[in-house]
């Protein structure tokens, strides 16, 4: 019923386009006074997971509120009116990273619906594959959609369910769904959390005090001071309510299948994934990446700011050679940006990175990056650290070539575009101009992260992006109505996950 | 889907409390390559009808764009780039006056769903009687409202319709809707209107060219130029197609009983309603309570602005009374105004209205009004009138007491707070203040509309709110559900109607 | 040192640029705890004298504070936190109409300045005919200008005078300039005001309990409740103080020449100009018009809304022809428009008036406007009185044909712009399209103001844009300078003045 | 004559109190097509040195076009609207840091004035000693001031000068005005650069093509691709004009006395500064500290994100400790903050920094940090990473302890909040409770940016918040007028400068 208000934001600057992009961060908490404070922290330390949108419900004495908006948590939440709506001991938040340049405040999570048993909220990390198909079904039976976001099939699919309780219908939407999904949800009891049967995203469980917590990484916690308790199983729905927590396991048990990608590059240093260091793995996958493609007589080891740095730094521990800035990062570098002219366009402007000239005359430089995607930032970083007088420049990449799209929720090109799909290291290193380029290799990734190779049979992460093995079915894409239509209105927002 | 954004705004004045109001305009054109621009000036034509907020949604190509906000509409259609976008050669549109201080965008019309035939958009001029009712059973089913407007019901209604065209879906939504509602709808190949069998609410159809439009009004033809061709009938469906326009009757016919309060205040004066001039109505009104109720010797007659000028003009040339503007209005007065202090209000603040003291000294003056609410402003004026000399002060009201609520599409108070329901004619005279007071009798206002008097048994209007002869049944007042609580999200919107 | 940061306002409707313009009101008061409030209520009550900016600077303990913005009194004063800064119990303030499509913040009123005795503000309705070549000395000696505006002049001319006090500074400067002023200025101790030796521009005294009052008409008391004292004379500079009110005539005594156009269409009808109540006058103008020149067989008398309506009562009262409102106008015309395509300009719509069709059809019509500048709106106005199907349309203007510009503080085209410069009346009659057309005489006006005739010898009035006889002398037109380039800075606001 | 509209910024969370602020940072570009757009990158590559406002000034035939906003670069300078204003081949830019929590659009630099000889516009980093006492000489002889900002009063004495050209006459303000300023000035026909007699804050020059730049540090020429040519001369005022550039000395020659914090903290790592890399001094630092104040045993050090990271990285290689991101900072705190409420403050919670808790429990932790200021963040450090299990935590400072205010353009406390001013050091390793805290020797410092030792009679550089020998006369603080009223305005802006 609600057609689309348009709202434009200014894009990223192409050279940010050449990264994978995190597509959600959710939160939940039930059981504390300041329910919506907490949500507002949580919802900042997982900033990094999506910076375009952001949203809060919660529930207080038979009423849900709401405040949800374009643009960061902080400004948006630090308007003390906003706050002070926000009432209640429950409250589930959102942070979103829209996937086309048309974001719309309709597509904003938590979704919110004022079903038969009362209302419910949502909101999702991850992705459905079987979003479209079921969103036809559930049209051709009269159900009307506010947004083109995949999280709404789950909210009709619950109103329409025929069971009674809402964990019940909620259960049954479940078995119908496929995809990778963390949800967290918001009913007039308790706080919900769902993790797919393959653990594709994270999600963890926190305490403070007597309140518990859901959030997409163990930092979300530590900003309020909460306890890390454990991660949500692969396939668990734990729920949260005033006289403790419960778990139902409502499907078959598979392999899990954790991305492994969020150690590569998606999470933030300072968590905790599946018991593991962020920090720590990057570190180990910079040493790994070193005794697998040395740079003979280097002078320095250069991290590409800011993610590269913690896999240069264990590339530089484990061979030795020194750790350097030499590419300086210009940390305002905003939404918006200042449009040169053609003219301006031919100096090669750099708006976000410049040479640390001192650092690089004359050296044989190893780059430490953690991927490449379309390979364009790549190129111009090569050549600005030649344009300073490096001798020579190599590139050393922390993770297996990137060779499909992700379809879990996680904005990648498609599979076409994508650098390493079409083109051999070689080509990719000629494309680039540096004198070497080495990915770390498969099993040498695994090995990093604890595994002693990955098991071809059941792997033990998800790794789709490099092996195009999808472990959860691509129905919409089978039916060919991934990128189909999914609504008359002008709305070209989110049509592809 | 779609949780409430909190937007505010500012409320009118207090003394703007102390009218009725029109609570919507409707507009649709069929058949032009500048339909939303036609749409707009159509609008601007019928904000009389609604100041809150205002939409418009096109049909182009596939495509259904809409823009919808909170403000008139110059300012909300006079973007360059808001026009553009709303591309098509059909379009529907709505003007909207909130009836409760907490106004959300959300339940600006029109509404739009993309139903399972493809998109429909709705905007609706009246009151759905059993909105509340008809809701709670289509939630129970799985239907999820966005909004707390009643016209959402009517899109649910055409959702879940088990009928295959759209008119039959519409039809069968109509016959379960129970009201007062002039509604125009826009599908993928026509543009719909709708009149209730009472035909309460005025629309009527024009012609520009090749093209078809409805409005709420003539004026709304004026504007751009088009030929009024006649009045929509009480109880029609009208399709504006490329094919031409075409009608059905779904309802069995019944007596109409058009709003006559649209004559004393609601429509512009230079619109003709069922063949009517409104401000000739208004002249003979006048006229009428000049030979009903005349004061003897006075000196003026005095409009309250702007009103009350028409019937005080009618007033004037039949008693013989000079005609003179002894009030004074300051056109700058807006939504916002500045808040006095306690000191200041003490000083009797005139923002709206000033008295022309060089005529009222020592006079006795009649002063013409439409109506009396609340009776605050009389109260005011009479008072600012006494203050600039006058010698007698003679109130004439060009309506009948308005005694009971209306809950056909105009916002009122209610019934217990309508000053003429529990007060005599000499009770409220003793509270304005003036040494005479006299309303139009009933017969007399059927009389100056046109009709020898009032049908008792068969009513030729609706005037309800001078006689509480509701035409169509309060479904949701006898359900005790009409201020029921329709959403536990914290809007508390528009749930009055 | 304030460069401009541009800043733009929607013009007005073309529609509009047919009239002159008052250019400013101003607004004082000394004494009262609430000073900024009353002065924002006066401004309001002013707000026809200036919608395009305003601003207030108060005092209290030490302190001057001013709040200045683009746009109408009531939005920029209802806000709380605005009003509670405007702290003390003096104050003045100003309404301002730009004379340019450019209108910037530098250049709204109060201006102030911190000089060598203290803080000093001044807001000035008029225009100095020297400030071009007073600016240029000025600059020469190390002044440096902020604003475009004629009224910095005054700042810096105290700023450097040599003279002790205030008020020695403030009379040294008023000899230096010339031209039409009524100015209020603030200093840490006073409200002052001031109007020119020729009185052209209006200012009264008003006394509310203790405090009194300076305002541009009697309007802007009777909102606040405050009493009319007096007109401050031609020549006078009056000091409000703690110990009461004096004054000073530090100018040689002239005739009087009162801007006669007020009464005609500038000022509020319920205002009193130098004793005369300008409703009054305009029915006296309109009635004195009938006579000079009757339409034989009228069938109405037709106001052009909103400024036309006293004139037109006059008229029929003194020609017994009935007064109808034959052209009803669109009250929510606002600041910026609907922009008609090329293909909507062609239907000639009608944004801001309708015709009345009831009333006009075979009818032969008099309308009633209060002057023609341009012919451009009165054109379209007879050809939709005539499309309305009226047989016969007889204009009457209450104004002398207006042929010469205004350099006293009136936004007036430049003379060879002016329709009546280049045109006699029957080549207007025949640009506007009527069958006939009538100007009152320039005697009859005089007459209707309640002079015998014009004194040709010693005009009582300033009557220049009908005679082009300039009481001032206009200094900067002499010396070429008037459309000068005033700052190398990119701001075109306000150079004509 | 533009008295203060107020606008209000949200302060900085109180962490980033705890630094002190570079004040400005200056860009000038003679002979572009672009200057705009150059100066606009510039200033962006120069945000570090203020945050607060922005502008630019450009001249283009005959016109100086302005603009000045609130607010960062980028979002102020990428308006394609605002570019394409912004007309001409010379330009001016300024970033800046406003001392107070009250800035106001109307010190936002550059400052313009029309002069006699025609505009003249002038930003500036750096402070005057003894604008207060020549402001008020000013104002007693009829300068009207606009702004708080120090920077007038130079605009001022160039009007008031009686030399003839713009040169002799900004000369002539040289020579009166003291304190430390690296100021750019645009006229008709030049770009000009001044540096003062001491060389206090940076201006270097730069290349690219046929244009000229000014810029305060090399990582704004690096943005557009320029080449640096080198450092402005102390003392040395530089003209960039259409026949090349030309320099003057209009002082007599001083020993130079550089801002040596400027290598510590304020300046961007990538820059040059006197020929020094601020990278690689910053690394020597690091490696001094390591000799002077080793800790035995230590297991990791761990830089202070993110200013700490160079000295670190040096310490690190010093010592041969391992380099580790113990801290990890969230890069999305921006100006405004989730307010906690009083129960969210007890957690402590974490903003802006995280610990990484994998890598600190049970270690020996040394944390680097280049300043201590008020000592409350670096307490709030110590404690989070004790509380992650650190063994022990050593605090190694790459500066002394700074006990003195700066008055030479630099944002510091006054000198009695200054930790340092009062405290030992080891009361401030009390305060701040880690197990031992060093800071570096001056002696140390001196030797580590390349100088033998530190020149006690004639010190090489300013080191006055260390030592309290200031170079330049503070002439307003001992006329007690440092902290004085400049105006009678409500602007509590800028005052203390």
């Amino acid at each position: 019923m609600k057609p689309l208000e348009k709202e434009t934001l200014h894009k990223e600057t192409p050279w940010d386009d050449d990264k994978f992009h995190e597509e959600c961060g959710v939160f939940g908490v039930f059981g504390h006074e300041d329910a919506a404070a907490l949500t507002a922290l949580g919802l900042h330390a997982l900033q990094h997971r999506g910076q375009e949108a952001c949203g809060i419900v919660t529930f207080d004495e038979g009423n849900f509120t709401s405040h949800r908006a374009l643009g960061l948590v902080d400004s948006t939440f630090s308007r003390k009116d906003v706050m002070e709506r926000l009432k209640g001991h429950a409250s589930i938040g959102h942070n979103r990273y829209s996937t086309t340049g048309e974001p719309a405040l309709r597509n904003v999570q938590p979704l919110y619906g004022d079903l038969d048993f009362g209302g419910f909220a949502v909101a999702h990390n991850g992705n459905l594959t079987n979003a479209v198909t079921l969103r036809r079904d559930l049209v051709k039976n009269g159900s009307i959609f506010q947004s083109t976001s995949d999280t709404e099939v789950i909210v009709h699919l619950v109103a329409v369910s025929k069971k009674k309780t809402v964990i019940d219908r909620l259960v049954d939407a479940l078995h119908q769904i496929k995809g990778a999904y963390s949800l967290v949800a918001l009913t007039e009891d308790s706080v919900i959390g769902v993790r797919d049967p393959y653990g594709i995203r994270p999600l963890v469980l926190g305490q403070l005090g007597d309140s518990h917590i859901l959030a997409s990484e163990t930092c979300a916690l530590d900003i309020i001071g909460a306890d890390y308790v454990r991660d949500i199983m692969p396939g668990e729905l734990i729920i949260l309510k005033k006289d403790g927590i419960s778990s139902l396991f409502p499907f078959e048990k598979t392999q899990s299948r954790f991305c492994v990608f969020e150690y590569i590059y998606f999470a933030r240093p300072d968590s905790f994934m599946e018991g593991r260091s962020v920090y720590e793995m990057r570190k180990q996958i910079g040493a790994e990446l070193a005794s697998e493609s040395p740079v003979p007589n280097a002078d320095l080891v250069v991290p590409v700011p800011d993610s590269g740095v913690p896999s240069a730094i264990g590339y530089a521990a484990a061979s030795g050679v020194p750790f350097e800035l030499g590419i300086i990062r210009n940390h305002y570098v905003g939404r918006t940006f200042i449009e040169p002219t053609d003219t301006i366009r031919h100096l090669g402007v750099k708006l976000k990175h410049n040479a640390n000239k001192a650092y690089l005359k004359d050296k044989i430089v190893v780059l430490v990056d953690d991927s490449i995607v379309r390979g364009t930032t790549s190129r111009k970083i090569v050549e600005m650290v030649r344009e300073a007088g490096a001798k020579e420049v190599h590139m050393r990449i922390s993770s297996p070539p990137t060779s499909y799209s992700c379809f879990y929720g996680i904005d990648t090109p498609r599979t076409e575009e994508l650098l390493a799909h079409s083109k051999s290291v070689e080509e990719i290193r000629d494309f680039i101009g540096c004198d070497s380029l080495a990915y770390i290799s498969l099993d040498g990734l695994y090995k990093a992260v604890g595994e002693s190779k990955r098991n071809a049979a059941a792997p033990q992460f998800c790794d789709a992006c490099f092996t195009g093995s999808y472990p959860v079915e691509l129905v919409d894409s089978v039916n060919h109505c991934a990128g189909g239509k999914v609504s008359g209105m002008q709305d070209r927002a989110a049509q592809k996950r």
